[in-house]
């Protein structure tokens, strides 16, 4: 295994050709897409275009003109048809944050009579915050429960369980049927969040006949930083989803102005208030960058990726107190690898300084993640070899990267 | 008065400099600033250096190379300024009905025992809902009542009361001074609704004692489509305004990543998630629009623009069925003239395709809006003519000019 393995695996590599369709910078290799994914180069254009003729020069008249009131749904179609969804089911707008609210309290509210909300302990704070907001709004206790442990809590008294379907730290990938059939023979409903598997792996939320979902879409969508979150609600609850935050966006008829609330029988009701249409334009042509592209081609690519790293690290790195976190089986991994190390935070700011970007997570994990469509594997192999001088020549020792910064 | 008197106070207009800031398209009269304002062309080049260098070269760096984590705040801030609030209590982000819903709920929870939320029944139609989503979720009862007649609903009952400081379709601009005082003296908090006054009077929050507010950002403030809207929390309620959405980014010390929920002490609390970047750099250059520009300056434009328009509606369309239906007193009256007429709808359509571009509210209003900052009063005298001559010459009777469009 050495560079030249890398580079035949490009030179044969059936995505190669998206890479141009983002714009990166020579010298950096980009590990943190994971994170907030790289720019497409269709985005200029179209925010130049929101701006200088939609908003500009059509003013208050593209609302209609230019599609404006439809594209939380037309953003929400071509997302859903990343995530095995059909059409109608699934709506753009707001941060995951909020659409965890959402959501969350219409399950719960589907299942009255049950007091209890499961979550996981490991998953990113947001989830169990939202969790824990719904829980006490509506009364119900919130579980913190691994999705590897659940079997043993899923009783009657369970209304829904909310998990994300990667871990964002290890990168484990749970066994979303399994979980979500679990979830039903209970009697629960199951909500998943996708932030970790949108644009990385294929989902199958009709198939897997999950409840809800949500999803950011900065990471793997590459949407821009902070674009708008997704909800999905499965057509079967879509005229019963009794949701919280309704706001005129989501009315049956949100131009009558009615003195009172009557929502949508659509995904539209999932709607709040006036979304940020240059943050919801940029990303609708950012998902141009996925015309033409098999999700399974990507999952091929993101785990012969990520496979590379724990190679490398099993052979190259054995001597360095580094140790693979993430799952070695396909069927269990994401589209990142975590590696446990001492001093990992000291490491990840000296492959930064480097040009490798990737994240640290606390208190030891040096985190990287792998974008199919903009990431080669001579650049991957690069940044494996940089990781090893790190460690070797002990770069990371050095004083400037012990420093912590405000925001990590 | 003729359009020599027009053209005459253009040429003494001390914020003529400022319409330059805008880019805007020759031969449109736009009078619909009050639903989009229109575009600063402070605005592009910010975008623009978004997307290419903080975006696309920076990357994740950006959360602190580029101040990425600190825009909610210090967007706020700026706006703050603006309202007459000290810094520190005005927070950047979501939608307005996102925010109501946040501090319509602390508000209430503040004031625990008591069972009334009081609202406007002909407020926008999303402040109603959102009232009506708080009052379900707090066991509250809502109750409609219009400003005017507050007193004497003010029982001590009442949890809290949110107005709209200016009435969307009349612009009826309320006695903000007068009612927030009785709702203090009857123990209840007050949350003032902005959307229809920021940027275009002065607002003196902190001097009237006001316990909350929210607005959106991209009416007067010409934010930019969805531009995020804003929440301010008075600094005496900041450690206790215990908000329903705890998002990771509103936790006292997000990077912790802890798994329970714990306030910032700051107006940072009223933070959720990761706000739509894009949207909100380009908010953040459209306020420079604003510079060197005092608020009585635009306020005493903003007056003499629709005294100019209620003086040509009283004399010049006396004859055409036209009824001026917002306040004559300056003190009530805040920046649009609502026409009530017959056939409001055909009249507004037959004005937009002559280049004047008002809006309809049903059943019977033409509502115009007026930005002091990009608007001349000579193209205002120019959209009267025109509104005169569609209404005299029968042009709104032409078939076209029926036609409802879905989104209005």
């Amino acid at each position: 295994m050495d560079r030249g393995f890398a580079a035949r695996l490009d030179a044969s590599d059936p995505l190669a050709f998206a890479r141009d369709r983002f714009e990166l910078a020579d010298g950096i290799v980009y590990l943190d897409g994971n994170s907030l994914g790289a720019m497409p180069r269709s985005v200029p254009g179209a925010l130049s275009d929101a701006m200088h003729r939609q908003w500009a020069a059509d003013l208050i008249t593209s609302w209609n003109a230019n599609g404006w009131w439809e594209l939380p749904g037309r953003i929400g179609d071509r997302i859903a048809a990343m995530i095995g969804a059909g059409e109608g089911q699934v709506i753009c707008g707001d941060s995951t944050s909020v659409q965890l609210f959402q959501l969350l309290t219409a399950a719960c509210r589907l299942r009255p009579g049950r007091s209890v909300l499961i979550t996981d302990g490991n998953s990113f704070p947001t989830d169990q915050y939202l969790a824990d907001a719904v829980g006490r709004m509506l009364g119900l206790t919130v579980v913190r429960v691994h999705p590897n442990n659940l079997g043993e809590y899923l009783t009657e008294d369970v209304a829904a369980v909310a998990f994300s379907m990667v871990d964002y730290r290890t990168g484990e990938l749970f066994d979303a049927a399994g979980i979500t059939a679990a979830v039903h023979d209970s009697g629960a409903l199951m909500l998943w969040d996708l932030c970790h598997a949108v644009g990385a792996l294929p989902v199958a939320l009709d198939d897997l006949g999950s409840d809800f979902a949500v999803g950011c879409t900065y990471k793997y969508l590459n949407g821009g930083p902070g674009s708008p979150a997704f909800a999905y609600i499965a057509a079967r609850h879509l005229t019963n989803a009794d949701l919280p935050l309704t706001g005129w966006h989501g009315h049956r008829a949100p131009f009558d102005l009615e003195q009172q609330f009557e929502p949508s029988a659509t995904i539209e009701r999932a709607r709040i208030g006036t979304p940020p249409l240059l943050s919801m334009l940029a990303l609708d042509a950012a998902l141009d960058a996925f015309g033409g592209v098999d999700m399974a081609a990507i999952r091929t690519k993101s785990l012969a990726l990520t496979d590379l790293v724990i190679m490398y690290a099993d052979s190259e790195l054995a001597g360095c107190e580094v140790s693979v976190v993430t799952p070695r089986a396909h069927e269990r991994r994401g589209s990142q690898v975590a590696l446990r190390m001492p001093h990992a935070y000291e490491v990840c700011q000296a492959l930064i300084a480097r040009g490798v970007i990737g994240d640290f997570r606390a208190p030891d994990l040096l985190r990287l993640g792998f974008a199919p469509l903009y990431l080669r594997y001579a650049d991957v192999w690069d940044a494996l070899v940089a990781l090893r001088a790190v460690l070797t020549e002990g770069e990371f020792r050095r004083p400037e990267f012990a420093v912590r910064s405000a925001v990590t």
